[in-house]
C-alpha cells in the first residue's frame, strides 16, 4: 500500500490508496488573480494570510504555494511566504514553481518534509528538479509531459509518468515519494477527457503503485457551471482511484464531492468526516451557511 | 452491447453501456407520501399529474408509476394512473408494484414498452411475474434478495441477480430485457456500502451484461445532507457503470450528478445536454432558478 507522508513541524498528511482523499488548497498562487499578483508585487501579503486561513478553515489539508509575480523576485517572494504561511498554519505545503531557484528557496526555509511542486519529463527539468528533492528529502509532483508537450494520447502520458517514476528512483527517490499528475483536458474539447484520467488513474495506481493528484478544474474549461463538473470530475476520479488534488476547498460543492466520495469508497469510517461537517448545517446548502458565518465572524 | 428499450406510443428509451444515464422519477408513489396517499384514496389525482408533468420537465426519461394506498383497489387505481400519466407525458413508465395482479392491470392498460418494477428472486415471484412480462413483452427490473431476505453478502446478491436472469431465459425473455437492482444499503450502517455496489455493477455488466438500475436514495439513510451523499453515490455508480436509477431529478443535485457524469463518461458528444441545461443559468444554481421560474409560470 503506497502512502506519501509530508510534514508540518505539528501536523503528518498521508496520502495514500487506503485513506481520505487529500485536498491541496490552490488558492495561493497569483497566476489569473490580478489583485493578488499586484499586492504580493508591493510586499503585501494580507489576502495570502487570508486565503491561507480560509482553505484550512474549510478543509483543505495542505495548501499549495506559488508566487509566480511576474517581473518579481521569486525565489525570494516564495520563502518569504512560505514562512508566513507555516507561521499561521499547522497543515503541509506544496512548495510550487518552474523555476528551479524558487523552488530551492522554498524548501531551504520549510519546516517539515514538503512536496515539491513540480517535476515533469523533460530531461532538464528531471536532472534539476530531482537531486534538490533528494536534497531536502521531499516528495514531488510528476506531471507527465515532456519536451514534445502534453501528448493527447493517454498512453505516451503513462510513459511519461513510469519515466519520471524510474528516474527519481534512479536519483534515490522511492516511488511513494512520486505523486503523479496525470493532466487533466478540458473535457469540453475532448470528449473523452473524463474517461482518459479514469484508465489513466487506475494504471498508474495498479502498474506504477504511485499516488495520483491533478489540476482538476481544468476538466471544465469553457463550460457553464463549472462546480457541477468539477464535483462529477473529482467524484469519478477518486472512484477510479486518484488520491489527491489541488483544487479550491471553498467551493461547497467541491469539498462536498470529495467528502461524500471519500464515504462512497469507505474510507470515512462511521461516516464521522460528513457528520462533523454536515450535521448542524441546515440541509441543501450547509457550506454557503458556514462560510458567511465565518466571513461575519472575521 | 446490451440495450433495454422501453418505449410509449411517441418515444423510446434506451438504456445502455454507451447511453447517457437513464433517470426514472420517483416521485409517482404513495410510499411515505402521506398528502399523496390521501389524495389518491379518494380519487384526486391532480398531484400525481403535477408530480408527472414536474419530473419529465426536470430531466426524467421515464417514470415509475406505484400506486401503493393502503386498503385501496390497487390494481384500478394503477390502471387509471397508468392511463392518466400516459395522457399527459409521452415519456416510458416503469409499473411498480409488489401486488402481480396490480403489475398485470398496469401492463393491460399500458400502450408501449413498459418496465415492470419488480421481480424478486423468490420462488413464487419468479413465476408469477416473470409469465407476465413474457406475455406483455415488457422489461423487467430484477431485485436481487430472496426468500432467504437481502443478503449482505455482495457474492449471494450477485447470485441472486445470476439466477432471475437465468429464470427470465428459461421464460424467453432475453437478457437485455432485465434490468438488475443490486440493493443499495445505507452507508451509514454499512461502511462498505458504495464500494460493494461499485464492485456488483462492475461484475453485471462485464459478467452477466445487463444494465442495472438501483433506488438510490437508500445510500444515504439516517445522514445529514442526504442529497450530497445520494449524488456522489450516482456520480461514482455510473463510474462503475451503472445504467439507470429511480430517483428525483427534482433534486438539482441529483440531475446535475447525472448530467455530469454522463459527461465524465463521454456519453453527452460535444457536452450538449449540460449545455443545454446549464448554459443560461446563473452560475451556482441554476436548477432552482429554473424550478422556481416554472411553478411561477405553472
Amino acid at each position: 500500500m503506497t502512502e506519501t507522508v509530508v510534514t508540518s513541524p505539528n501536523r503528518e498528511v498521508r496520502i495514500g490508496f487506503d485513506r481520505p482523499f487529500v485536498i491541496i488548497g490552490e488558492r495561493i498562487n497569483p497566476t489569473g488573480r490580478k489583485i493578488l499578483a499586484e499586492e504580493m508585487a508591493r510586499g503585501d501579503y494580507s489576502r495570502v494570510e487570508a486565503d491561507a486561513i480560509a482553505q484550512v478553515e474549510a478543509g483543505a489539508h495542505m495548501l499549495d504555494v506559488n508566487a509566480g509575480v511576474p517581473l518579481a523576485d521569486e525565489p525570494g517572494m516564495l520563502a518569504d511566504i512560505v514562512k508566513l504561511v507555516q507561521s499561521i498554519t499547522d497543515v503541509p505545503l506544496s512548495i510550487d514553481s518552474s523555476i528551479v531557484a524558487a523552488l530551492e528557496a522554498g524548501l531551504s526555509v520549510y519546516e517539515g518534509k514538503a512536496l515539491v511542486n513540480s517535476v515533469t519529463g523533460e530531461e532538464e527539468r528531471l536532472e534539476s528538479v530531482l537531486p534538490l528533492v533528494k536534497r531536502y528529502g521531499a516528495a514531488v509532483v510528476a506531471i507527465s509531459n515532456d519536451e514534445t508537450g502534453i501528448s493527447e494520447n493517454p498512453e505516451v502520458r503513462f510513459a511519461v509518468a513510469k519515466k519520471i517514476v524510474e528516474r527519481a528512483a534512479d536519483h534515490g527517490i522511492p516511488r511513494e515519494d512520486v505523486v503523479v499528475d496525470p493532466l487533466v483536458m478540458p473535457v469540453g474539447a475532448i470528449n473523452s477527457a473524463g474517461t482518459q484520467v479514469m484508465r489513466i488513474v487506475r494504471r498508474l495506481r495498479e502498474e506504477l503503485k504511485v499516488n495520483t493528484t491533478c489540476g482538476a478544474s481544468n476538466i471544465s474549461f469553457g463550460l457553464p457551471n463549472r462546480n457541477g463538473i468539477n464535483s462529477a470530475f473529482l467524484t469519478m476520479a477518486i472512484g477510479a482511484g486518484m488520491t489527491s488534488a489541488i483544487t479550491n476547498p471553498l467551493h461547497p460543492e467541491v469539498l462536498q464531492a470529495a467528502l461524500g466520495a471519500d464515504v462512497m469508497m469507505g474510507h470515512d469510517p462511521a461516516c464521522a468526516n460528513w457528520l462533523r461537517k454536515y450535521r448542524q448545517a441546515p440541509a441543501g446548502r450547509p457550506e454557503r451557511e458556514r462560510g458567511n458565518r465565518r466571513r461575519r465572524r472575521a
